[in-house]
C-alpha cells in the first residue's frame, strides 16, 4: 500500500536543470545517484543535452517516458512556478525545490513562494521545500542531497537545516554502525510540513528512531497531533533551536519561520511524547541508543568499571538525569566477589579494579552477574573497556575482543540494554567495532552516555504509559452569561473584561469564586450582604483603564463594617480620580480578604505556534521574581494537570510548611481543568490571569481575575 | 633554583622492586622510561638481579650510586614502611608509592599508611601517593605511569584518578596537538597534598593550564590558598566529583577522602579563581583552550558559518554561558557584504551561505573583517570548515588548507582567539591539523566550543580582576560580653546560645539588633520600655530545649499593650509547659514586629573541607522550599559580599517589586561583613542562623538569631 509521502522513496526521479558541468548541482545530483547505487530510474531534463552520465536526456518533462514520482528542481527560484506548473501538467507527484530566495528572503521571495505553491495546488503536485538541502533515502540509494558516505541504519532525520544534518552524517561515518533511513530537509515548508513528514517516519518500517531538528513550526498544533501518534511507537528525538532570546532571533532570520517561547515549546513537545534534547552533541547518540533499546526500560542502571574516577563522574551524570542506581542483591555481590577478589566496591557502582594487572575478561563475567539481577534495567560500562588494546598494547586485543563478543551475547540473552562509555571511543578498535555492530552503543562522553540512558527510558515511559491527552471533556455548551459579558465588553469598545465581569463569567461556568459586590456609589455599602459587610474585605477600583490596580493605589485591604467600607470607598474613588483623571471608573469591588496562605497563578495564553497554553506556578510577586511556572498546551487531562502541580520547584509549599496543613490538591487540579475547559470554549478570551489564587486545606480562592479579549 | 617539588622531574629514578618479568610493573616501568626517552638515570633495585633491560641492577638503595631524586616503589603495601625507611637512610628525596591497600582500604590500611608516613617524616622523604597511578613528565620523558603515547604540550594534570587522566590522554592522542607537561596522581595524599602540587604547576614554565580532578580534599583551606595564588597566573580547570548525594558516596568510598557539600565546594573553588567545569567531556577542551588564549578576553564573540543551523545552536550555547554576540559595525558589515554577496545574515552571527557552491575561502576573508572589528573579542567558526575536503571530496583540500593557513595568520596578527567547531573534528583533515598546530582549538561539539570560550573568558576575568579576598579587617579584639555569654552557656551545659543571648552578642559586636526584652515572669510586662509596650510586638518562648519555636506554638504575634502582653505571655507559658513539659524555660522574649518586607537568611557553618562558610539567600519558609542560597568561604571582602547578594535568583525582590522601594543593599552588605568577622573571631560558635532578617529601604532587622556552640 502506498503511504501518503511514498515519493520520498521515489522509483523515478526527473532532474530538472540536469547538466554536464561537474560543478553544477544538476550534474552532481545525477553523479550521486549513480554513486549511491540508486535502483530507480533517472530522467535528466535539459533541452540542450541528449545524454548525461549515460542517461538519456529529455528536452522537457512532457517528452520523458513513464510515471514520475519526483522531480528534483535544480533551476533558479524565478523559474520555479513554471517548473511546478509543468510538473502538474505531466502528472509528476512531487517536486523537490532546492533553490533559496523564497519566503526566507523577503517579500518578493514570499510572493514567488506563494505563486509556486498555487501552481502546485492547481496541478496536484506536492512540494518538498523550497530552500531545502534535499533528501536521501539510504535504503533505495536515492541520494538527492549530494552528501557522500550515507549508509543505511535505523535513524530517520527530519531537519530544518542541512548543515545540522551534515553533523549527524559525520558522526555516523565515524561511528561506522549507526546509519540512516530517510533524511528530509523541510526547507521553508512551502507545502509539506513537519507533521506530514513525521507521519511518514511513523509508517516507515526501516526507521527505528526519528531525529527532528526544528527552528520554528509553521503548524505547531498539527505537529503535536502527529507527534502524539508517532512518539508512542518510535522514539522521536527533538532538538528545538531558539532556547534563548538571541537564539530565537537567529532562528527567525534563518528560516523565516516562527520560533516561539522556548519554555512553551519544550513543555508542548514533551507533553506530546518527544524526547527533547537540549545539546546538539547529544542528539545523534540519544537517537542511536533509543533506536536500539526499542522501548525497554533503562531507569535502574548498574555501573561497571575497572577503576574509579569515571564511576564518580557517571554517578553524578546519572543522578542529574533522574536515573537510579539500585543496590545489587547480596547474591549478585557474592557472585561478583568471586570474580574480582580485589574489587574495591561491589554494591553498585561495581569497581572491579584493585589489582595491578588489566582484566578485560572481568567485564563479561561481571556483566553476567549484574544483568541477572532483577533490580537492574540496564548496564553502563565506564572507563577504558574497548580501549585496553590501545592503553596496554595489542597483546590484549584478542582477550578484549573475546570479552566484547561475550558481552554482546550476554546483552542479547538478558534482553537488557548495555551501553559503553570508553575513553577510546574515537579509536576504531576491534572490540568497539564488535560492540557497535551488535547494537551496543559506545560513546566517549560519560554525560552523553547518561543522556542516552535517560532518552531511552523516556521513550520507554512514553511507549508504555497512558496516551497523552488529546481531548478534554468540553463544557456542555457555551453559556448565555459568558456570551453576554463578552459581547457587552466588546459593545463598549473594551478589549478586556472588568474584574467583576471576569468573576461573574467564572461563576457562570461553575467555577467557585468568592462572594463579591460592586459599589457603584460608596453609599451602596449600606446594602451589602452581611458576609461582606462584616468583613474584613478588600476594596478594589473597577475600571477598564486600570489593569494594575496596586500600582496606582487602587486597593484598600482589611476594611470592616459598612461605615468603614463606605468611607474608604469614597477615599479610594477620590484618590483614583486625582491620580488617574482620565480613567473610566465603574465603581469599587468589595471582596472578602483571603487568609494568608500559598499564592499561585493560573494563566492562559495563546502561543503563536501551539495555540492555547495553560500556565501554573507560584503566584503573587514570585511570578515575576522566581519565574517558577510550568506550561502545558491544551487540552490536558486530570493526570497531566496533577503532573503540572508536581513540577514547580516550590511544590513543597503545597505540602504544608511550618505546621501548615497541605493544600487541597484535588480542588486545585479541578480548577486547572475548569480553567482549561473555559479557555477552549471561549477562544475569544485571548488571555486569562488568575493571580493570586490562594490555596489552603479547604480549597482555592480566586483573589484576582483578569481576562483579555482578542 | 630548585623548587619545592622538583623531584617531580627527577634526574635519577630508583625502581624498587625492579623485575625482568614483562608482566610486572617493575619491568614495565623501566620499559616505559626507555620508550619515553627518559634522559635521567635509572637505577633498578632488586637483590636477585644483576641487570634489567640494559641497566645495572643493585641489590639495595645503599649500594646504588649517586644522588637519587625519586624512588619508584613497585613493592606491595606491607613492605612500604621499611622501603621508605631505607629511602630516608639513603637520602632519597622522594618516594612514589604505587600500591593500594592503605587508608582507602580500611583501618588496617590506615595504620600501614600512618607508619609509612612516620618513616617518611623521620627520614626526610617526601611521598607521592600511596595508592596512586604514578606520574609522568612529558618534557623529561620521565613516564612512571606506564601509559603509552604521552607527548609534550601545555597541560598539567593533577588528578585523584588515573582512570580519569587516561581519558584526557586519549583525547590528547586523538587531537594530535594538545599535549601535557606533568601528570601527578595524588593517590591518598598521604604526605604531599593537592596544594603543594598545585604550586609546583604554578612555577612550572611549561605549564600553560592545569587540570585538577578531585573527589575530596584532605586540606581544602590550603588548596584554596594555593589556588588564589596560582589561578591569577594560570588557568586552573577544576572538575569536582560528588555533585550529587550519590556521587559523594562513590567518591568517598573511592579514595577514602571527604567530599563535602558540592554547592559549598563549587562556591569556594570559584571564589578562589578556579574555572569550575561540571561535565567530564568539557574539561580537556576547556584547559586546552585556556592554555592557548592565555588570559585574552573572549566574552564578545562573533560567529561565522557558511549556512545556518549550527549558528542557531551556537547562539543558544553562548547565551546560556553568558557570552555576548556584539553587533558588528556598519563598516564591518559592508566589508562582509562585498566578500559574500549572497550572505543571508551579516550583523553577527555571520552566515556567509546563500550561494549553491562551497566556499572555504570565505572563512579567512570574512575572519579578517570580523577580527578587525573592535567590538569583537573572539571568533567562533561553526559548521563544516575544516571538513570541506570530507564533505565535498579531496578536490577542495588545497583550497581549504590554504584557507586554514590564512586563518592562522589572521588569528596571530589580530591577537584575538579563534576557535573552530567542525562537524568533522574527528577526521584528521589537513586543514584541522594546520589549525590545531597553530593554537586554534577545533572541537566537534558546539556546546564544548561555547564552554571553551566561557572558560577562557573566566580566566581572563580572574587574571585581570582584583585578587580574591584573602583577609578581612578583623574585629579589633574579642570582647568581654561575647566571651562571657559563650562561657556562661557552656557553664550551664548548653551547646547553643539562647535567642536573647545571641542578640546580645550581636549587639556587643556592634551589629544593630532591634530592641528586645525578656520577661522572666509575665508581670515583667508592666515595666517594659514604652517602645515595646506600645507594640505591636512578637512574643517568643526562650528555652535551650526549644530550637524550632513555631513548630511547638512558641510564638505569639502582633500583641499590643502591657495588659495584653502580660496575658498572652501567661497563655504562652502555660501552653509550652503543657506541650513541652521537660523544657527548661527561661521566659518570654518581647521584640517589635517587623514590617512585612523581604525576608532573607544569613548563616554561617563549618565545612569539613573549607572551614567557615557564609550563606546568604531568600529567608523564611523559602529557605527550605526554593533553596535560593549562595555560599562563600570566609574571609570575604565588600566586593565579594555584594556579588553574593547579586547571585541569588530572587535578587529582583531586593530591587523592589509592586511599588516597594529597593532595600538598602549597602547595609545588607555591611551586615554580611559584620557576621563574617564575628564568625572568624569566635570559631567556637559553630553555626549562626539569622533567619529571617527583614530588609527594607531603611536597613536590616534581625528577627531571629540562633547560635550553636561546638
Amino acid at each position: 500500500m502506498k503511504t501518503a509521502l511514498d515519493f520520498l522513496k521515489p522509483r523515478t526521479v526527473a532532474v530538472i536543470g540536469a547538466s554536464r558541468d561537474p560543478m553544477k548541482r544538476g550534474y552532481r545530483a545525477i553523479k550521486t545517484l549513480i554513486d549511491g547505487g540508486y535502483a530507480g530510474h533517472v530522467l535528466p531534463i535539459n533541452p540542450k543535452e541528449r545524454e548525461i552520465l549515460g542517461f538519456a536526456c529529455y528536452p522537457d518533462l512532457a517528452s520523458a517516458p513513464g510515471e514520475i514520482d519526483l522531480a528534483l528542481v535544480c533551476t533558479p527560484a524565478r523559474s520555479v512556478p513554471d517548473v511546478i506548473g509543468s510538473c502538474g501538467a505531466r502528472g509528476v507527484r512531487a517536486a523537490l525545490v532546492l533553490a533559496g530566495g523564497f519566503s526566507e528572503a523577503g517579500s518578493e521571495g514570499a510572493d514567488l513562494e506563494a505563486r509556486s505553491m498555487a501552481a502546485a495546488e492547481k496541478g496536484g503536485v506536492r512540494v518538498i521545500g523550497p530552500n531545502t538541502a534535499g533528501l536521501f533515502d539510504a535504503y533505495t540509494g536515492c541520494n538527492l542531497v549530494g552528501w557522500p558516505g550515507v549508509y543505511p541504519g535505523k535513524i530517520g532525520v527530519l531537519c530544518q537545516s542541512g548543515n545540522v544534518a551534515i553533523g549527524f552524517l559525520a558522526q555516523s561515518q565515524k561511528n561506522g554502525h549507526a546509519g540512516f533511513t530517510t533524511f528530509v530537509g523541510v526547507g521553508n515548508e512551502g507545502d509539506i510540513r513537519f507533521h506530514e513528514y513525521l507521519r511518514f517516519y511513523g509508517e516507515d518500517p526501516n526507521t527505528g528512531a526519528v531525529i527532528v531538528y526544528v527552528e520554528g513550526f509553521k503548524d505547531g498544533l498539527a505537529f503535536l497531533a502527529a507527534l502524539r501518534e508517532v512518539a508512542v511507537r518510535k522514539p522521536v528525538v527533538v532538538y528545538k533551536a531558539g532556547r534563548t532570546g538571541k537564539g530565537e532571533g537567529a532562528a527567525r532570520s534563518h528560516s523565516g519561520s516562527l520560533a516561539g517561547n522556548y519554555a512553551v515549546a519544550q513543555a508542548a513537545l514533551r507533553q506530546a511524547g518527544a524526547i527533547v534534547v537540549e545539546r546538539s552533541d547529544e542528539v545523534f547518540a540519544v537517537a542511536d541508543m533509543a533506536s536500539r533499546t526499542a522501548g525497554r526500560p533503562t531507569r535502574r542502571v548498574a555501573i561497571l568499571s575497572e577503576g574509579g574516577g569515571p564511576i564518580s563522574q557517571a554517578v553524578d551524570a546519572l543522578a542529574e538525569r533522574d536515573l537510579e542506581l539500585p543496590r545489587l542483591s547480596a547474591d549478585t555481590e557474592a557472585r561478583l566477589k568471586k570474580i574480582t577478589p580485589n574489587a574495591t566496591q561491589l554494591d553498585n557502582p561495581v569497581d572491579a579494579g584493585g589489582g595491578t594487572d588489566p582484566h578485560p575478561r572481568y567485564f563479561p563475567l561481571c556483566a553476567e552477574a549484574i544483568l541477572a539481577d532483577p533490580s537492574v534495567d540496564a548496564l553502563l560500562i565506564v572507563g577504558y573497556f574497548g580501549g585496553y588494546q590501545v592503553r596496554y598494547g595489542s597483546a590484549l586485543a584478542e582477550a578484549e575482543n573475546t570479552a566484547a563478543r561475550e558481552l554482546v551475547d550476554l546483552a542479547r540473552q538478558s534482553g537488557k540494554p548495555v551501553i559503553v562509555q570508553c575513553h577510546y571511543a574515537e579509536f576504531a578498535t576491534g572490540a568497539i567495532d564488535i560492540l557497535r555492530a551488535a547494537d551496543i552503543v559506545v560513546v566517549r562522553s560519560i554525560e552523553i552516555a547518561a543522556a542516552c540512558l535517560a532518552g531511552a527510558n523516556r521513550f520507554h515511559r512514553v511507549a508504555s504509559g497512558p496516551l497523552p491527552a488529546a481531548s478534554l471533556p468540553p463544557l456542555s455548551r457555551r453559556r448565555e452569561t459568558a456570551a453576554k459579558l463578552i459581547a457587552g465588553a466588546r459593545a463598549s469598545g473594551r478589549r478586556s473584561l472588568l474584574e467583576p465581569e471576569a468573576l461573574e463569567l467564572l461563576a457562570s461556568e461553575g467555577v467557585a469564586v468568592p462572594p463579591f459586590a460592586v459599589l457603584h456609589a460608596p453609599s451602596d455599602a449600606r446594602s451589602l450582604a452581611p458576609m461582606l459587610e462584616q468583613g474584613p474585605v478588600a476594596l478594589k477600583i473597577v475600571s477598564k483603564d486600570i489593569l494594575h490596580k496596586s500600582d496606582v493605589g487602587g486597593v484598600r485591604l482589611s476594611v470592616r463594617g459598612a461605615p468603614s467600607i463606605e468611607a474608604q470607598s469614597e477615599a479610594l474613588l477620590q484618590h483614583i480620580r486625582m491620580t488617574c483623571p482620565d480613567a473610566d471608573i465603574v465603581g469599587v469591588l468589595v471582596a472578602p480578604m483571603a487568609k494568608a496562605a500559598v499564592e499561585v497563578i493560573i494563566g492562559v495564553t495563546n502561543d503563536p505556534q501551539f495555540g492555547r497554553v495553560l500556565m501554573f506556578g507560584l503566584g503573587g510577586i514570585f511570578v515575576e521574581v522566581m519565574k517558577d511556572v510550568v506550561f502545558r498546551t491544551l487540552p490536558i487531562d486530570r493526570q497531566e494537570a496533577a503532573t503540572m502541580v508536581d513540577e514547580i520547584h516550590g511544590r513543597a509549599l503545597l505540602d504544608g510548611t511550618r505546621g501548615r496543613p497541605p493544600v487541597d490538591r484535588e480542588k486545585l487540579v479541578s480548577l486547572l481543568l475548569d480553567v482549561s475547559r473555559l479557555a477552549l470554549a471561549y477562544p475569544e478570551i485571548s488571555e486569562i490571569d488568575l493571580n493570586p489564587v490562594i490555596l489552603n486545606a479547604d480549597g482555592c480562592t480566586i483573589v484576582d481575575a483578569r481576562m483579555l479579549l482578542d
